[in-house]
C-alpha cells in the first residue's frame, strides 16, 4: 500500500512539474475546452439548432485538430484546412458530377469512376507531401486528400451534396475562425517570441559557459578534482548549459517554419526569421567549439601551474569579453534593440587574442614536457578560434 | 518565355528527385492511393452500400489520418485511434444520457451539462498532452477530445446515438484494418530497419573520416589548401559526411519512439530501441571530437613537417585502426551480428595511443614554436581521446 502511495505520489509531482515548467500549457489546456464548448453551445442555439444536421460535430472537430499551443501552428493549419476544404471539396464535387453524368445509375461504373480519381489523386497528393518546399502546406495536402475523398465517393445524388458541402465548408470556416480567435485574443503563444527567447537563451547558455570556464580553468591546483567514477566534479550547472545548444536544431528550424506563419498578424512587418535560424546555426558551431573546450575538463593531468600563469592572464581576458558579448548579444535578441557596446567587447577581445598569439610564439619550451602542456595550449588556441566565431554571431545578429 | 521553361525544368528535376532519393515514397503515395479506392469501392458493395448512410467518409478519412509512410507510425496511430475512439464513444454516450436525463427536452439544460462535461474534458485531455510520459498516446488523447465531444454534443436522442455510434466504431476499425494490412503487406517500411540503417550509417561516417584523415593532415606539404575565400579546400564529402551526426538526435529518438510500436508484430522478441538511442548518443559524442578535429583544417599555418613526421606513424596507426574498428561495428549494426575483429583494432589502436603519449613525453622542445606545434600535438591528443569514446560506442553495440 505504502509503495502504491508513493507511485502515486510521484505521479502527480510530475504532472504538476508540467504544469509549473510552462503554465502556459495548462492555459493551452482551458483554451481548447473553451474553444470546444463554444462551438458545442453555439449548434445548441437556434438559429444553427436542426436535430436533423451533424454539422456540430464538424466544428468541434476543426476545433480539436487545428486549435494548437502556439498562435504560429494554428493560424497554419487553420489557413491550410479552409483553404484545401474549399479547393477539394470543389474539385470533387465535380468528380462526383462527371462520374454521375458518365454512369448514370449504374454503381459499378459510378464507383469505376471515381475510384480512379481517387486513387490518383490520393497517389499523387501524398507524394507531393515529401517534397520539402511544400512542407509548410502540408497539413494542407492531407485535408485535401481527404476532403477530396469524402466528397467524390460520397452517395447524396449531386443536388444534396452541393448543399452538404456548403454547410460542411461553412461549419469549417466557423470552427476554424473560433479556434483562431480563441487562440490570438488569450494568452497568445506567439512562436515568433519563443523562437527569439530560445536563440537569446542559449547565446547566454555559451555566454555563462566562457565566462564560468575561465575560473574553474585557470585556478591554482594541480589537479581537476575528481570523484570516483572518473568523472570530473567541475559538474557545475553552467558548464553545462551549453549541451542543450548542440542539439536544438530541429526545434530553432520548426519555430522558424511556424513563425512565418505569424509575421503579418503580429507585426505588420517582415521578420527575418531566416535571421534567426541563421544566428542559431552559428551559435551551435560555436558551442562545438565549447565542447572541445569542455573536453580539456577530463584530462587526468594539469599543466603546470608556472606555464599556464603565463597564458592565464590573456586567456581570462578573452573569456570575460566574449561572455560579456555574448550576454550583450543575448539581451539585443531578446529585447530587439541595438546591442549597445558588443563592438568594444569584441575588440578588447581580439587584442587579447593578439597579444596571447604573439605570447605563444615567445614562451621557451626548454623547460616543458609537451604533453603536459598541450591542454593549456590547446584551450587557448581554441580561445582564440572562438572570438572571430562570436564576431560572426554579432554581425549576423546587426543584420 | 526561356525562363518559364527553364522553371518548370528546374521544379520537375526537384519533383523527380524527391522520388529518386527515396523510391519507398512513390510506393507509399501508390498504397495511400490504393487504401482510399478500396475503402470506397467497399461501401458501394452490397451489403455496405446504403444511400443515406455516409459511413464511408469515415473509413476513408480514417484511412489518410493514420496511413503514414512507416509501419510503427501507423500501427502506433490505428492502436490510439481505435482504441481512443472506442473508449470516448462509450463515455460520451452515458455523458449524453445523464444530460438527457437531467435535463429532459429542455435545450439549454442539455446545453449546460454537456458544456461542462466537454470543457473538463478537454481542458485535461489537452494539458495531459504534454506529459512527456503519454508521448506515444498524443494521438489516443486528441482522438479521444474528438469523439467525446462529438458524441456528447451530438443532437441525436440517445437510441439513435446507439446505433450510430457503434455503426462509427465498425467503419472507423474497417478503415485501421485496410490502413494497417496495406502497410504492411505492400512494400512495408519498418522503422526499426530504418533506425538501424541510421545509426549504422553514422557509425560509418566516422569511420571513413577517421580513415580519410590521416592521409589529408598528414601530409608533406608546408600549408593546407585555400580557396580564395579563405574556406579550406579539403572539403572532400568524406570529410564532410561526419557534419549531419552532429544534429541526428530528434530524428533518432523519433524513429526509436515509433519503432517500438513494431517489434511484437516483427520479430517477436523486444528489440533494444534504447539501446540503438545510447549507441546513437555515444556516436554524437564522438562526432564532436571529430569537429574538433576537423577545425584543425582550419588553421592558416602548419607545423614544420619535420615535428610532424615525429608523431605521423602513430597518428596514422590510431586514425586507421578506429576507422576499420567503426566500419566493423556499423556492419555489425546494419546486419545484427557480431563484430568479429573490433576488438583487435581497439586493441592496436590503444597500443598506439599508449605509444603516441610516450612520444609526446619524449619530444624535445628547444628547437620548436609553441604555436606551430599546438595543432598537430592537439589532434593527437583528441586522437587519443577518440579510442576510449569509441570502445564505448563498441561496448554498447556489443549488448
Amino acid at each position: 500500500r505504502q509503495s502504491w502511495d508513493n507511485k502515486i505520489y510521484r505521479v502527480v509531482r510530475k504532472i504538476k512539474k508540467v504544469g509549473q515548467d510552462d503554465p502556459r500549457r495548462i492555459v493551452h489546456g482551458l483554451k481548447v475546452g473553451l474553444a470546444i464548448t463554444l462551438a458545442s453551445i453555439l449548434f445548441y442555439i437556434e438559429p444553427f439548432y436542426d436535430p436533423f444536421d451533424q454539422n456540430e460535430i464538424w466544428a468541434v472537430m476543426t476545433i480539436v485538430l487545428i486549435l494548437e499551443f502556439s498562435v504560429g501552428a494554428t493560424l497554419g493549419k487553420g489557413i491550410n484546412r479552409m483553404a484545401a476544404t474549399w479547393s477539394a471539396a470543389a474539385l470533387g464535387v465535380g468528380i462526383h458530377n462527371i462520374a454521375i453524368r458518365c454512369s448514370g445509375t449504374n454503381n459499378a461504373g459510378v464507383a469505376m469512376v471515381v475510384g480512379f480519381f481517387v486513387f490518383t489523386m490520393g497517389a499523387i497528393c501524398t507524394f507531393m507531401r515529401f517534397i520539402p518546399a511544400l512542407k509548410p502546406y502540408d497539413y494542407g495536402l492531407m485535408i485535401f486528400i481527404l476532403t477530396f475523398s469524402m466528397v467524390s465517393v460520397s452517395s447524396y445524388g449531386p443536388q444534396n451534396l452541393r448543399k452538404i458541402v456548403i454547410d460542411r465548408i461553412l461549419t469549417i470556416i466557423i470552427g476554424s475562425v473560433i479556434a483562431i480567435v480563441v487562440c490570438i485574443c488569450i494568452c497568445p503563444v506567439w512562436n515568433g517570441e519563443d523562437l527569439q527567447n530560445l536563440i537569446a537563451k542559449n547565446i547566454e547558455k555559451l555566454g555563462n559557459f566562457l565566462e564560468g570556464f575561465k575560473g574553474e580553468y585557470f585556478h591554482k591546483g594541480e589537479y581537476f578534482p575528481k570523484s570516483e567514477d572518473g568523472q570530473p566534479l567541475v559538474n557545475k550547472p553552467f558548464l553545462k548549459g551549453y549541451k542543450s545548444v548542440l542539439t536544438s536544431k530541429s526545434s530553432e528550424e520548426t519555430m522558424a517554419n511556424l513563425a512565418r506563419w505569424e509575421w503579418q498578424y503580429r507585426f505588420g512587418f517582415k521578420h527575418p526569421w531566416n535571421q534567426y535560424v541563421k544566428v542559431g546555426a552559428l551559435t551551435r558551431e560555436c558551442a562545438y567549439k565549447i565542447e572541445a573546450l569542455n573536453s580539456y575538463f577530463n584530462f587526468e593531468f594539469q599543466a603546470p601551474y608556472e606555464f599556464r600563469s603565463k597564458i592565464q592572464e590573456q586567456c581570462t581576458q578573452i573569456c570575460s569579453e566574449t561572455g560579456k558579448a555574448l550576454k550583450e548579444l543575448a539581451l539585443a535578441v531578446k529585447t530587439m534593440t541595438k546591442p549597445a557596446s558588443v563592438n568594444i567587447h569584441i575588440e578588447k577581445s581580439k587584442v587579447a587574442s593578439q597579444k596571447l598569439k604573439l605570447l605563444l610564439d615567445m614562451i621557451l619550451l626548454e623547460d616543458y614536457n609537451l604533453r603536459e602542456i598541450i591542454p593549456p595550449a590547446a584551450v587557448s588556441l581554441i580561445l582564440i578560434d572562438v572570438v572571430p566565431c562570436i564576431e560572426k554571431i554579432a554581425n549576423a545578429v546587426h543584420e
